[in-house]
């Protein structure tokens, strides 16, 4: 299955204790499309300024990322600048420029309207609407969002979730949806809105996904060596629907792996500055990482 | 194998966001011994004052514990007081009044000495060394440790670490015993000085084990009622070492099923305030629940 995701491509500053990055690659659309790129092909919405280096996503169309739908406005690049302290869990943003973000309505090339597994990242949920109205029958509907758009539009994020399968936030968020501090009280909730899965993602805690099929408490890898956590969501989340797109089975059993193996990208991700490490990935280092995190989260029956 | 513990019998008065408790039994071998006494024979040092409700401690007699070791001294029992807003993960200490702990030199009654197994529970390292000179030949030796006696005894603690097999600590305590950030070289560093196993504790997060056989994540099971976390940790080291000394193996497999029962255990144990689930609990429930853990974690092969 083919998948569209809508989002960002953006460039980033960023600084956490172990260096700096400045106007680097970035955006929840590009962590995504890099990381999902592995498993399934994947076309993208979203858009840049002239200032653009639109070379640096030439390691994307490489991979058959599809980019007809990455439109180029008059303008500037949306930028986002943040910092990370020793505890890498938090980005706290310092300036959010949105630029030709600002006007941004997406509209979908024609042979995009066929896809049948669709991630919108963290935008506006009307944009979010918007995109889906224009997809022909959606087979699998994810979506991510943030405290923003949580306390700035609850109304039109409920008219989102309403549409969508699968809600990939992280705890902060999970408790600021659903109003209630206890995470699993949250989830009910949260379930109770539309979607049939919740995948909490809590950073180098690992990640929780609550469905009808079951609880499931997945690890994250413990990294000796995390050097920017940036887009490490968004590359989680291209990891877990584009295994989920590839293998065309959303049981729980496989519902499972697929939370693994966003794991497994998001792992990758942090390793290097902007997408450095995902740009050098090989599909046997994902498969050998994958077998890691067996490892690390078996034990026997009693 | 039979299991001594050193560690504190205590009054705790306890504020969470769901209620209060005054007065109430607590203490780290108190958690540890009614959590253990599941496993294997427990035998407790510690010391209470004259004020000390000794019908408190019935249920553990009835389970066989050995309290030969608990001294009545004059003057007031070991008070805690303490408050957890609604991230339950942290205790804020508000008052702790040592009284009869003050001047308290853990005399191992004679039998005692014979133990193979010994717990070593949150006090002085110094006092944890005096225990381990009076017991003849332990086969393993766990100890847990706090903030302040890493910062207020940093040698004490080092030379109790090099008679310590297994250290069982929380996540901020390691990365403050090996001044270093980042967690999977900060185990590196705290088992270059005497432990074959780190056992760090993350609360609701789970437990990660490292050692020689490789790197263990546990999960924590999600709970929809949380009341009391005061205990978890002496619960959890309860159910591991317990589960240890009855299995008489301590090989990887076994450890990472220990670390689970440790996980059981604690997962009971802040389901109410004091230790009022630990007291009505039975060995179904908690095989039971092991078996949740088990399918909360599982996921299959590529």
């Amino acid at each position: 299955m083919e998948i569209l995701v809508v989002g960002s491509v953006a460039l980033d500053t960023v600084t956490t204790p172990f260096g700096d990055a400045r106007e680097v690659l970035g955006g929840s659309a590009t962590y995504f499309a890099s990381s999902a790129s592995f498993f399934a092909p994947v076309s993208v919405v979203a858009v840049v300024g002239e200032d653009f280096p639109m070379e640096a996503l030439e390691f994307l169309r490489r991979r058959e990322v599809d980019l007809t739908g990455l439109e180029r406005r008059p303008g500037r690049t949306f930028r986002w600048r943040g910092e990370y302290g020793f505890a890498l869990n938090e980005a706290k943003t310092l300036e959010t420029q949105l630029n030709v973000f600002a006007e941004f309505h997406p509209r979908l090339p024609e042979p995009y309207r066929e896809r049948e597994v669709v991630f919108l990242a963290n935008i506006d949920p009307d944009l979010q609407r918007e995109v889906l109205t224009q997809v022909l029958s959606p087979r699998l509907v994810a979506a991510d969002t943030m405290n923003f758009w949580i306390q700035g539009k609850p109304e039109a994020l409920r008219q989102t979730l309403k549409q969508v399968q699968i809600l990939i936030i992280n705890d902060a968020e999970a408790r600021m949806l659903a109003e209630e501090p206890n995470l699993v009280r949250a989830a009910k909730t949260i379930l109770g809105w539309g979607p049939r899965s919740l995948i909490i993602k809590r950073g180098e805690y690992g990640a929780l996904s609550f469905s009808d099929g079951g609880w499931f408490a997945a690890p994250a890898l413990p990294l000796e060596n995390v050097y920017d956590p940036t887009g490490a969501g968004d590359a989680f989340a291209g990891g877990f629907l584009g295994f989920l797109a590839s293998t065309r089975n959303f049981d729980e059993a496989n519902l499972r792996r697929a939370v693994i193996m966003g794991s497994v990208m998001a792992s990758f991700a942090v390793e290097a500055f902007s997408l450095q490490r995902l740009q050098h990935l090989t599909y046997p280092e994902i498969e050998s990482r994958y077998r890691q995190f067996k490892q690390l989260a078996h034990f026997e029956d009693l």
